[in-house]
């Protein structure tokens, strides 16, 4: 199809904004498990994060983790952080690539962080005059406690870390709450503005239109995702409900429409099925349940 | 958005594709589901089959259940049948909505019914003679035995089902192997040939496709859909994947892009819970497990 590119890019958060939500496992786990996504051709993985152990126990090891893990030199491993400190660490760590967080509602990030949206943007100003860093912008297609997000402030947040010094953007649907019309809205809001501007997408399949809002963005020329292996993690807003879209599955329905991701599916169908084994509990992904479409029943 | 349309008809298929493919459950809750799906607004229900109960004991008792269901007058109830013996019970009965089968790849139709495609267009051929009905056309996007299926041998299936008699077609994406680019393909193939032909799209999210697939048919201006309500239905040749896409997943995402289906979404959540009450299984909706994206939390 004509509409639809060549190549897309991945960046696997199972490690980390998987992991994150989900029950801790040991750091030799999430060793194996970034070892394991570092061989599957993927060429970003969000590693861990480092912030206060209190705050979230799931990542108190991630100067153990990230020391035991084999880098692989074309892999662009990247950790979030929260604050000063947590870059500081980061940065201790080796980390070239950082990505930070703001949530367009003003509820989620005070819930989130206890800050207003404005007061953290203006920490995430004076981490981005230490080091450039991807800034996440959270419930940018609708907030859990304020319901829709007015796509002008989404767009005006991006003003201003773009003016901040932010080099790209990503729009996080953190509960789900993201369907074809709302990605189409806030994309184009962004777009008016800023139409050069590298951003990314992260979409979470709790209602289910994981997927099609992936489809919705590659038909608007967006052709970088975040994804989950197995569909990791899952969404503190709704016991049980499905988290991230899962990595296999995105790749899955890509490969399919002849957009490539250098990504080897069958392994990363395996690391889907390691993920699983380490949190114990069957994961959402119907990739790794039904395998890809191409394997037929003998 | 100019290319989306403002209606979209949802025909719910849970208490006859769903529950044929759940452990069998009591007529008299089979009656309860259909008598509460016929208040939610949908507009058509397929309510039964009418097969053989050695071969599909989850429908031995389809003229109880229908006989005890309350007919309300603006639901259009349709039936299954699978032979002339089939189609006498439904007449019997009283449908005037009727539905048959075949599968565009011949290994599934063998393994299926025992018959060639060949040999099932001639007794649907005859069916047609008798009462006109709805051709489902099962593998449409892809065979779990023989893999990829050729839309052109789709197209070749409606055009000898057309020139036999039925009136509409719809294409059934049996094992979840459809993508964007093969419903493309094969509406594609179809319209070049029959381009006022009545179609619907049946589709299963085995693979986290369902609602992607959905958008793209909404796309190529496609307005009839199957569900299923809780996403009832298992799918056979994946233990635990996903069947037929959840009924409120659909209506949740058309409803949110302005596309109406005249359906009351927060009434068929409640159908949905009843549904997994019902089966007394873990239903995979995520429309039903989180709310819509309008529930916000307090």
């Amino acid at each position: 199809m004509e509409m639809w590119p060549a190549n897309a890019s991945i960046r696997e958060v199972g490690p980390r904004d998987g992991l994150q939500n989900e029950q801790p496992v040991p750091a030799a786990d999430k060793v194996r498990l970034i070892n394991a996504l570092s061989h599957t051709g993927v060429r970003r993985i969000e590693a861990v994060s480092f912030v206060h152990p209190k705050a979230i126990p799931q990542m108190a090891d991630a100067d153990e983790v990230w020391a035991a893990v084999d880098k692989v030199s074309d892999v662009v491993y990247s950790a979030l952080v929260p604050n000063q400190r947590g870059l500081n660490r980061a940065m201790e760590a080796g980390f070239d690539q950082i990505e930070v967080v703001v949530s367009a509602s003003d509820t989620h990030n005070r819930r989130n962080i206890n800050r207003s949206t404005a007061e953290s943007l203006d920490e995430i100003a004076a981490l981005q005059a230490v080091k450039p860093a991807e800034v996440i912008i959270a419930t940018s297609f609708g907030c859990p406690y304020e319901g829709d997000v007015d796509p002008l402030r989404v767009a005006q947040i991006v003003d201003r870390v773009v003016a901040d010094g932010a080099p790209r953007v990503a729009f996080g649907d953190t509960t789900g709450m993201a369907t074809p019309i709302r990605v189409r809205a806030v994309i184009g809001a962004v777009r008016e503005r800023h139409p050069d501007l590298p951003v990314l997408l992260h979409f979470h399949n709790t209602r289910g239109t994981g997927l099609a809002n992936i489809l919705t963005a590659i038909e608007l020329g967006i052709t970088e995702f975040d994804a989950s292996v197995g569909g990791l993690g899952g969404c503190p807003y709704a016991p049980g409900a499905t988290g991230n879209v899962a990595t296999e599955e995105v790749v899955h329905m890509l490969h399919d429409m002849g957009i490539d991701t250098g990504i080897d599916l069958d392994r990363l169908i395996e690391v889907a099925a390691m993920a699983q084994e380490i949190v114990g509990r069957e994961l959402p992904s119907g990739v790794l349940r039904a395998g890809p479409r191409s394997r037929t029943v003998a």
